[in-house]
């Protein structure tokens, strides 16, 4: 594999889709058709990711058993990564993901308690080792990024959102265990700044990675 | 758990269907409201299986990988055992389920090469170890499976079906591995004879674990 695999990962509330667009607005005009930008689950250009992303988040669908969203995500990962992120990588390009594995650590593992190991080797199955060169880490409290959510709503509530503070503090956990476990590709951005700050680090991180020269 | 929980087993062809039909005709006047039939994947009254069932045999999706398919029998397994199997086992109710997990086994671990053990722990993280009190394993060769498949086809084509010989070959290899390993829950039926022989044989073998006398 020759290309390069980013992925954004962060709490709700950290500004992943804002920093994301703007750093992909920098980065379009630099790499043009070597950019591809993804997000999980689904995934651009792979219909049945898709198909799977249509259930895990159907607000119109009971409540599922976590070890059920746990193994769709991981299916829909999966697929994706056949479909979309490994073909772009054998192209060289430069792959852009907003969620990868550690989004299913970090929710189903610690949010949802199944535990970090019990939801890593599912996704072994998913992944087969498969990991990025680089990843984008909002870090935020959930409490700073539960407040954002409540005052500052864009998007449509969904059925993570409605957790509890409790649950918000576990998938921050996870991700810190994962930070400090994978210090080689995690690369912490403060998300607490003001927007242009969190983009500028974001931007400045990426750059030696990219091998992009102000 | 106090109920008991068969599941009907067998590769294409075997007449699982037809077989099904008729031990479940005989047993609804002697179980009443006891029983309950279900089937994978999906699976009844699973809202979220059912959404899942179709996605994995939607024929208008592209071909999806073998282990994005294992994830997702794995995913609706969990959902049914969830929602359907176990209030019911709970409930002392004898559970009827048209496949379950041997089936992934067989199809995904044989037939499509993921390996028995991968399939198998893939499906712990889905079953937690429940396992059915007993299994009824409609036995035929490949050869005069498909055979039958072709000349008497009365419900859909499926992905499945098109596959070659050696698929259906691996399929019943795997399975007889399973019928080999577990010989304690494997009821083995020679599905080779006449229909209702098959049946007569079928409701032979599940009278003593349903503690029926005829």
């Amino acid at each position: 594999m020759s290309g390069t695999f980013i992925t954004f990962e962060g709490p709700d509330g950290a500004g992943k889709t804002s920093v994301l667009r703007a750093i992909v607005e920098r980065l379009a005009p630099l790499l043009g058709d070597k950019l591809v930008l993804t997000r999980e689950p689904g995934g651009k250009d792979s219909q049945v990711a898709e198909a799977i992303r249509d259930v895990v988040l159907d607000p119109n669908l009971p409540s599922m058993d976590a070890w059920t969203e746990a193994l769709l995500y991981a299916a829909s990962r999966r697929q994706h990564l056949v479909d979309t992120v490994l073909p772009a990588l054998a192209a060289d390009k430069v792959v852009v993901s907003d969620r990868y594995v550690d989004s299913s650590i970090a929710y189903q593992g610690g949010g949802r308690r199944l535990g970090i190991e019990a939801v890593t080797e599912i996704n072994q199955f998913a992944t087969k080792g498969i990991m990025p060169t680089a990843t984008i880490y909002l870090d935020i409290r959930p409490e700073v990024g539960l407040q954002r959510i409540q005052e500052n709503r864009q998007d449509e509530i969904n059925r993570l959102d409605v957790e509890k503070l409790s649950f918000h503090q576990r998938v921050t956990d996870a991700y810190h265990q994962l930070a400090t476990q994978y210090p080689e590709r995690f690369l912490i951005i403060n998300a607490e700044q003001d927007l242009a700050d969190v983009i500028t680090d974001t931007w400045t991180a990426l750059m030696p990675i990219l091998g992009i020269h102000d």
